[in-house]
């Protein structure tokens, strides 16, 4: 292929302002958030507003064998959409249409670039809800979300993303249409492909549109803060929580480095000594006085309760301030694994040991109803033994999940970051399957190449 | 392969009562509960009880090219475990050990012969509750209803069987063991190749061990039966009841034939000039009454409701008698289709219309709540003109719910009684991906030729 030539074709087939290749304005296209992943530069970066768009410029690279990198708002935290030297970057950004929400079904569907949040209130203005959301729901897009099948708050109760894809449409590496799914509640016509494609990160093709669950509104949760004098009183807590079968709809927790920064940056007023704190969510109000008796009966000191809906928002405002609070100490690299939830502790524990290694801050908060945590390591990205630290630090909360019978990835995806722990997790079998599956759908390995299963 | 080469050389590796070929003997594996599909007459029969066995029965019919068959109890419902001439079955129904049950993190490890009954009395024991409940729970094993992603009446709020599978081991046709997702509440770790084996049919390989996710207990429900005068009126009611947010868990209908032939049966006091029936279970006392207030307000008759669970069961009888009262009547084939919610009562009145043309009785009862219905066809078994008759009012229904958007099959699955529809279903490029994913894992076809897929 001859330089330019890529966009050229392109041109000829899409709008106009719908190809980038300007060498300044295509390193926009390198990164999403995960800054251990510089990513390469593209030889050019679509901007689809339509499946048609999507179709037309595949068949273009796939002709041409130029790898394909999808992204979409680019607030992935594993570098899924790190681009690759001399890749098509297929931003689905502009393809923000909502088609149809259908309310006496229960489901919407829509184009890749609408944002989680927006998707939301669209279902609001109906009485309807679109429950997965990850931290980033103001800016991240829905295609992303199933790409990478993100979780978030209320994953305890209502499962990730991936429980709310009834179907979708995917461009393949070719240009083919690949349609999964139904628009109905059950069905098990053929081989579940929609599964397949949620959390396959790009590397099987160009999501394009996706039919997703709703649910009716539900009233504002009731929230609890708990704090804790050790970390096996916290994770005590957890198992008593999750076992009750209570109403539970969120279930975070912050460890002591993270209680410390959040105090330091909001004034809280949060137990300082602490190990740990709790914040809980139930739907019903009732429910709260179990969860609340319950932390008692594992040896929580401070409770504090409310039904009302802004102060529960205040309580949880503790929660949503841990990582820009670890932030404000300096750089920091947000880790992502899952535990049984027995093993919270534990992992607690040895994420402990590794910042004493290292000799680096690392501040641990989480979803604890899920055995969801992201271990925040903070340093100093100019000191060139604080990034190297800091990497090692990484890797040790990675092992120590696995040691722990977790996984390296609880919410975030592989990407490019966790490619090489990914072999770790799985057997070789696993990975062969894994291989020859990515091969039936792009047996020319264009799509995303890198993430996920590697070279 | 001459004859009795394969039973020879399994004898060498397996134990000789887990080996049969006496061509009387195989007649019971030539089936399942499909009567329409009649089934071939296997080479030999395999009982494994551990995944050595099956790896080591895989290896030999690899080696000669043989066919393998899986089933569990052959309760299924669409031919799925059918025997193909000179096939080789795998039925794992000696492998029924509960290997583990983890009350801190809900989940049971189990092998595929465990009947579902037996795994949930299992998990009561410990104070959990293994949801999913098909019709033939008392019967059924864990392997089949994976196989089949096997639905039930609490899936309206539970899910199906696939919402609780969180791993898998696999034995592929050349006799490789997969294994496949995690034992953590959360995690994205590479492909869904969990959810890619869940409904698949024994086509990708013999499942032997599944971890399957365990709830805590649940307090027994409350109960609400409703009869409505028009279909329009019911309808309206599952819409409105379905929309409300409330903790419904059971949401089931009758329609006017099967509440008739119910009330020959059970003599329950139903009202047999009733359109519709519609049997409620919520989990929360104070919901029945916003159900009781919602079907009246849909035009509903007359209301019952109880919050006994002795009462509860009596009242759910009436919905369980729904199978036995239309068998009462004459042979039956039941269908299984699902559609949009706001469809049930289009398909209701279809079936009527099949029903009319065919001259045949067809009930209609199901999971309401779903848009999953059972039209069951009663007609003479005896009479060659009624067994046409059957089969056209089986495909008449089936074809009335692809044309109101639903599917082939809601939780039966395809097996081989539907391949043809599922090329109507599906388009070409979702068949020839399926077929792709299935040659990447199968290559040589091995695994339950002619199921799902076809040929």
């Amino acid at each position: 292929m001859r330089p330019g030539e890529l966009a050229q074709r392109l041109r000829a087939v899409l709008p106009t302002d719908a190809v980038l290749d300007d060498r300044d304005l295509v390193q926009a296209y390198r990164h999403d958030e995960a800054q251990q992943v510089a990513g390469g530069t593209p030889a050019a970066v679509a901007l689809p507003r339509s499946t048609e768009d999507v179709v037309a410029a595949l068949r273009i690279s796939h002709e041409l064998g130029v790898p394909v990198v999808p992204r979409g708002a680019g607030t992935g935290l594993s570098g899924g959409a790190a681009a690759v030297d001399g890749c098509l970057v297929v931003c689905t950004t502009r393809m923000a249409q909502i088609t149809e929400i259908n309310v006496a079904e229960q489901y919407a569907v829509v184009q890749p670039g609408v944002i989680t949040a927006d998707l939301d209130a669209a279902a609001a203005a109906v009485g309807l809800w679109y429950p997965p959301d990850p931290s980033s729901w103001r800016d991240c897009t829905i295609g992303g979300n199933v790409a990478t099948d993100a979780g978030g708050l209320c994953c305890v109760r209502y499962g990730t993303t991936s429980d709310h894809v009834l179907g979708l449409e995917v461009v393949l590496a070719d240009g083919r249409v690949l349609r999964t799914g139904r628009r109905t509640a059950k069905g098990v016509a053929g081989y579940d492909l929609t599964r397949l494609v949620v959390g396959s990160e790009g590397t099987l093709g160009v999501i394009t549109s996706a039919v997703l669950r709703l649910r009716p509104r539900r009233p504002a949760p009731a929230t609890v803060i708990a704090v804790f004098p050790t970390l096996t009183a916290a994770g005590g807590a957890v198992l008593a929580l999750v076992g009750a079968g209570l109403t539970i709809c969120l279930l975070e927790i912050m460890d002591r480095t993270t209680i410390r920064a959040v105090e330091d940056l909001g004034q809280m007023g949060l137990d300082t000594d602490a190990a740990a704190v709790l914040v809980v969510q139930t739907e019903r109000p009732d429910d709260s006085e179990d969860v609340q008796r319950l932390c008692l009966s594992q040896d929580a000191g401070e409770v504090h309760a409310t039904a009302d809906a802004a102060e529960s928002e205040l309580l949880l405002q503790a929660r949503r301030l841990a990582l820009p609070a670890l932030q404000s100490k300096g750089s920091v690299l947000l880790d992502d694994v899952a535990v049984p939830r027995s093993a919270l502790p534990a992992l607690i524990e040895a994420v402990e040991r590794v910042a004493h290694e290292t000799g680096l801050t690392i501040g641990t908060f989480g979803h604890a109803g899920d055995g969801n945590l992201h271990p925040t390591i903070v340093f100093d990205r100019a000191d060139p033994a604080q990034r190297a630290a800091a990497q090692v630090g990484f890797d040790g909360v990675v092992a120590a999940a696995l040691e722990l019978g977790g996984t390296i990835t609880g919410e975030h995806g592989v990407g490019r970051l966790k490619v090489d722990w990914l072999t770790r997790e799985l057997d070789d079998v696993a990975l062969q399957v894994s291989r020859d599956v990515k091969a039936a759908l792009d047996p020319r390995g264009l799509m995303n190449p890198g993430a996920v299963l590697g070279a």
